[in-house]
C-alpha cells in the first residue's frame, strides 16, 4: 500500500489534548511524528509521553502539519507553516470550519494547501497529560475541502484521519458549522439553560429531580471558558437553531394561556420531538429497537453485579448492553440487560432460578 | 405497633397501573387491600395478578382509600367515595396536586378527610399488567396537606406510603406544583423542542450526533398524549419557569448577534448552567464525586461484559457502578467501572495484566 506521506513525517504543531493524542496515535501507526508548541514544557511533556519527536530545525518539509490550536489562531500558524516550507500541506483540528477557512483563504498565498478537518473527539480534561492513543477511535472525522483544495492535502488528512482509527466524512465548511450548531452547540445551551433554572430553586423543588432532569441537564457541566470560546466562533450557524427553537417555545408558552384550547399546539410540538428523538441513536432510539431488555433488581451488596454477569453467562445468554439505574439516594438498582429478541425469556428464567428479581 | 388502618382495609379505585402496584405492594406488607375500577376487565386483572380482593357490597368503611385516577376525576370520586361511606379518608396519585385539591375543597362536604399524594414513580408502560410490587422503592412520595387536613388522613397517606417502600415528604400543593414544573415538567418540554429541531434535519447533520445531544433528548421519547395532559393540568405552574428560560434564552441570542462583545453574557449564563447541575447528582455531580473510575475499552466479541466482570471480581476490586458508552455505529465501547477511590489503580493494573485496554 502507497505511503500516503511519501516516507515523510506528519508535523502537529500544538501538543495539548488533541495534538498529543494524535501523536501518539500516529506513533503507534508506524508514522514518524514531528512535534512543536510554542510552550517548552508543554512540548517536553509530549515528547516524553511517546508522542513524537521535536520538530528539527533543519530538514526538508514534513508531508502534512496538523495545526491543533484554537479556531482564531489556525490561519497564522498554518500560514507559517506552509509559507516556511515546514510542511507541504496542513490540515487543523478546530470545531468550526468555516472561521478558519476563510481567513486561511485570505491570509494564506496558497491557501489550496490547506484543508479543514475537525475530529469530534474529546475529553473534559485537558492537557498533553490527558492525551489517549486511541481518542479518535470510531469517533467521526469531518473533513471540508473546498473548490481551490489540493488533491494530496484531502489524501493525506484522510490518511491521518484513517490510521487513528477515526471515521471520515466530507462536507462543505458550511454544513459542518450548521451540523455542530445543531447536534452539539444548541443542545449544550438548552441543557445550560435549563440547568441556570435549578441554581436558585429551593431544596424541596431541587430533592424531586429524578433520571429525567439529570439527563437532560448533564452536559451543562461543560467548562463554561471552552463553550464561550466555541459559541462564539459558531455564533452565525447557531443563531437560525435558536431562532426556530425559540419560535416553537413561544408557540407552546403561548399554548399553555389557554391550556385546553392549546392542546392541539402542545401534542404536536410533542410529537415533533419524539419524531426528532427517533433519529438518534439511544435508550429508545434506533440502536437498540434490536434488543429485548431483561431488568433486574439489585442492592448494594458486594460483588453483585459480578455474580449477575457470572449467572447471565452461565444461562448461555449473551448480555449485548447493561444499563443502571440508581434510584437517587438508594441503596437499589436497576440493571436493564439487552440480549438478543427471543432470549430474553429465557435469561429471565434462568436469573430468577438463580434467586434475582426480574422486573416487568 | 399500632396498626395505622386500626383492623380495616385500604380501598384502591382505579387499578391501571399505580393502582394495581399498589395493591400489590400493600398486599405483600398484609394490608387487607379491597380494589375497585369502572371496568369489570381491568378489576378482574387486578385481582388476578394478586393485588387485592374486590371491593365487597356491603360492609364498613375502609380505613383510608387511594383514588388513582387522572387529576381530572380525582374530586368526583374523593366526594363519592367519602360522602357514600366506601372509606373514612381518602388520597390520591395524581402528578399535579393543586387543582384535585381545590376541586375536593369546592365540591366535596368534608374535604378535611380529603389529603392530596403523589408518589413519584411510574414506568412508560401502562395498565394493571404493567404494575410492579416495587415500583415506590426508594421514590419520593409527597403528601400535601392543608390547614383543613384531618391529622387520620395524613396519618394514613403516610402509612401507606412507607409500606411500600416509599420517602415520604411534606410540601403545600403550590410547592408541589412548582417544583414538579421546575424538576419534570419544563425538562419534558426543553428535550422535546431540542428533539424537534432533529426531526427535519438533514442525515449529514444527525450523523454527528454524539453521546451529549442524546442525552439531552432522552425523555423527548415520551408519551405525547400523555404529556399534553400533565402540561394542561400544570399550566400555571409551568409558565413562570419557561418565562424564566425565555428571559435567558432571549439575553443568550442578543449575545450571539454581537458574539466577541456578547461573551460576559454568554459566559454568566452558561455559569449558571454549571452552578444549577451541581444540585442534581449524577456522572459529575455529587453522587459519583465519591468513587475513582476506569475506564476499558471492549469490543462486541460475545461474552465480553461477563469476562470483564470475571477479572474485576477476581482483582479483588468491588464495581460500584457501571456505564457503557458507545461511539455510534461503532462496534466499540468504553466500559466505566466506578470503584472506591484508591483501589483504581490496583484495578486498572489488574485488568491491563488480563490483556484489558484501559483509558486514561
Amino acid at each position: 500500500m502507497t505511503d500516503p506521506f511519501e516516507g515523510r513525517s506528519v508535523l502537529v504543531v500544538g501538543t495539548g489534548l488533541v495534538g498529543t493524542s494524535l501523536g501518539l496515535a500516529l506513533t503507534r501507526a508506524g508514522v514518524d511524528v514531528r512535534l512543536a508548541d510554542a510552550k517548552p514544557e508543554i512540548l517536553a511533556e509530549a515528547v516524553g509521553l511517546g508522542a513524537g519527536r521535536p520538530e528539527p530545525e533543519a530538514g526538508g518539509p514534513a508531508a502534512l502539519a496538523v495545526v491543533a490550536v484554537p479556531p482564531e489562531a489556525v490561519a497564522a500558524v498554518v500560514g507559517e507553516v506552509l509559507q516556511s516550507g515546514r510542511a507541504e500541506y496542513a490540515t487543523d483540528v478546530a470545531s468550526v470550519k468555516m472561521l478558519p477557512t476563510a481567513q486561511v483563504r485570505e491570509r494564506v498565498a496558497d491557501p489550496g494547501r490547506y484543508v479543514g478537518s475537525h475530529p469530534m473527539a474529546g475529553r473534559e480534561i485537558s492537557g498533553p497529560g490527558a492525551a489517549l492513543a486511541d481518542l479518535f477511535e470510531g469517533r467521526p472525522w469531518v473533513i471540508c475541502p473546498d473548490d481551490g483544495t489540493h488533491q494530496q492535502a484531502v489524501t493525506r488528512a484522510l490518511a491521518v484521519a484513517r490510521l487513528v482509527g477515526a471515521a471520515p466524512m466530507t462536507m462543505t465548511a458550511a454544513e459542518h458549522d450548521a451540523a455542530v450548531a445543531l447536534v452539539s452547540h444548541t443542545p449544550h445551551v438548552v441543557a445550560a439553560l435549563m440547568a441556570g433554572r435549578l441554581a436558585g430553586a429551593p431544596g424541596h423543588e431541587v430533592r424531586l429531580a429524578g433520571p429525567g432532569v439529570t439527563d437532560v441537564t448533564r452536559i451543562a457541566s461543560g467548562d463554561p471558558e471552552l463553550w464561550t470560546e466555541i459559541l462564539t466562533a459558531n455564533a452565525a450557524a447557531v443563531r437560525p437553531v435558536l431562532e426556530g427553537l425559540r419560535g416553537d417555545l413561544d408557540r407552546l408558552m403561548a399554548a399553555l394561556e389557554t391550556p385546553v384550547a392549546g392542546q392541539p399546539v402542545l401534542r404536536e410540538l410533542l410529537r415533533g420531538g419524539v419524531d426528532g428523538r427517533s433519529r438518534l441513536p439511544g435508550k429508545h432510539g434506533t440502536a437498540h429497537t434490536e434488543f429485548a431488555t431483561v431488568i433486574v433488581a439489585v442492592d448494594d451488596r458486594p460483588g453483585q453485579l459480578a455474580r449477575l454477569f457470572a449467572d447471565a453467562g452461565a444461562a448461555g445468554v449473551n448480555v449485548e448492553d447493561v444499563r443502571i439505574e440508581h434510584a437517587a439516594g438508594q441503596a437499589l438498582g436497576l440493571v436493564e440487560l439487552d440480549v438478543r429478541p427471543g432470549t430474553e425469556q429465557e435469561l429471565a428464567a434462568s436469573l430468577r432460578e438463580r434467586g434475582w428479581t426480574i422486573r416487568g
